[in-house]
């Protein structure tokens, strides 16, 4: 029989769906509008009925279906359950159980979005081959994702992965949206790093091809301009590449993974990021050369449908 | 039947064995000296040798004993083997399975001795009735333990749990045995409190009691002297208590353990210690109420025999 497995990705504004055979190739993919009015009650209902009509048009009965995995934007309890979901409105359900009903008793696993991800790019991404990566993804925030075993690590609170919200800058002055000040999310991510060039430049009166960007500048036109060698554009990047390998050499330590996989808009700038990380984290993990290593993910955004059709099949 | 386990702990001067009840319950408790001559070619020999008197004296049938476990001062390969053990004089050898042969076939496992003092402390002392801790030793040095789901989490290197050489301190200018700088070690451990309460002492030039201890003060000194409201002592144990707080958020948002267990000499100081600590950790953990608790070890120097004795029983 040919086993098939279904990924769910739940976004604000779409919900990916993928089908997937056992062994991880991606068949099918497409995407429905996530209707977040009335406190979501629709999006899950659009999500089984779409899932019904795709596997009766691509001609797969219900009996090939192993189950489906869903990521949700937010925690979610060790049973499906979530409490608070703000980006879909949902409060207080438990849409695992929901969905496998809808689908007619489907086997239905979720877990959060970005542990979701992890999971994926262990299971057919930069990750692939290995049972153990810690995976960070350096977006708008920056996320992150334990997998030990080939299983999450969600932790007892939820909180296992939260690795942007690992404090390593002592001298910021800005608060992070959790109310801390100097987390990595302020210097990793997207925002913080166009925000670290802001500064530089504000900072330095030197020359630098950044400038043409003025405060618009995006963390893309800083890792351009610093690829291009752009001086102060470097040094920016030094200081993103110190937080960061900082920030890994202390997971290192704590779990050490096989490998560190790094995703994330931000990670387009491919090996060149790595290298930038790389050279700090060495600095900060004297204890040993035997170490986890660094690399990119692959998946990009399909990570997501990855992990939770991977869920599936746990 | 009643069923036993055997729990060993091999240390540079003793080795301490323990015999326990499956349901963890210390029934007998000695040691023997660890001969270290000639490549530590005796330690195995000499511990099967009094475990096998001893089970004779104690009328313990060898069918009541389900196995035995051992902590190793060192790296323990995932089969076993270790490749050095300074402290033995080992080298290449693969003791759980030489013990096992030396016991008739008794089944044997083994671990790092600090990961199997976290499972110890998880199993009947601090951690008693969770699943998931990290354990964190102050002592001479830093150690640490990280156990998920009543499972030792290793690390694919060795290195999960070397909480002591996480980088917490970027102004230190001395360096760490690690060959890094601005470890946890340097300021947490025994060793560390003192060095701290110099360089307090050496900087201002104010009265305080930790004088009369001169450049002999310990950390037991120390902690005594902050009991008592002295000043200096007490901004001492509130640098000590920032960089803990400081890594066990890291912790805290990697692996978001139920519970810290904090043992090791230095946890003598009981709730002050606790209270310390917690003060700089909330301030770290912002993103949620809802996080690890920290709480005290309670096996002291048996830690270690309980975790090998656990280990028996996976």
């Amino acid at each position: 029989m040919n086993r098939k497995c279904i990924g769910i990705d739940i976004g604000g504004t779409t919900v990916k769906i993928g089908v997937f055979t056992a062994e991880g190739e991606l068949l099918h993919k497409w995407e429905v509008p996530t209707r977040k009015e009335e406190g979501g009650k629709n999006i899950l209902p659009d999500v089984a009925q779409s899932i019904k009509e795709k596997l009766k048009a691509f001609g797969i009965p219900a009996e090939e279906v192993l189950g489906a995995g869903m990521g949700v934007p937010g925690p979610v309890m060790p049973d499906g359950s979530v409490e608070v979901c703000v980006n879909l409105g949902w409060k207080n359900k438990n849409p695992q159980e929901e969905l496998s009903r809808l689908l007619g008793g489907m086997p239905v696993f979720s877990g959060n979005d970005a542990n979701v991800a992890a999971l994926g790019e262990m299971w057919q991404g930069g990750g692939k081959g290995y049972r153990d990566i810690v995976m960070v993804t350096l977006g708008t925030g920056v996320g992150g994702g334990v997998i030990i075993d080939e299983k999450i690590l969600a932790g007892r609170h939820g909180l296992a992965g939260e690795i942007g919200h690992i404090h390593v800058r002592s001298e910021e002055k800005e608060y992070c949206n959790c109310g801390g000040r100097g987390c990595l999310e302020q210097v990793a991510s997207a925002t913080g790093i166009a925000r670290e060039a802001r500064r530089a430049m504000e900072a330095k009166k030197v020359p630098t091809a950044m400038e043409k960007f003025g405060s618009r500048i995006s963390a893309k036109n800083v890792l351009d301009c610093a690829k291009e060698g752009d001086q102060l554009a470097l040094e920016v990047m030094d200081t993103v590449g110190h937080y960061l390998g900082l920030a890994l050499s202390q997971i290192a330590l704590t779990v050490d993974p096989e490998v560190f996989v790094i995703g994330g808009g931000v990670s387009r700038a491919g090996q060149f990021l790595i290298d930038v990380i790389q050279k700090h984290y060495d600095d900060f993990v004297t204890i040993s050369a035997n170490k986890p290593g660094l690399t990119l993910a692959t998946l990009g955004n399909d990570a997501g449908i990855y992990g939770a059709a991977r869920l599936a099949l746990s």
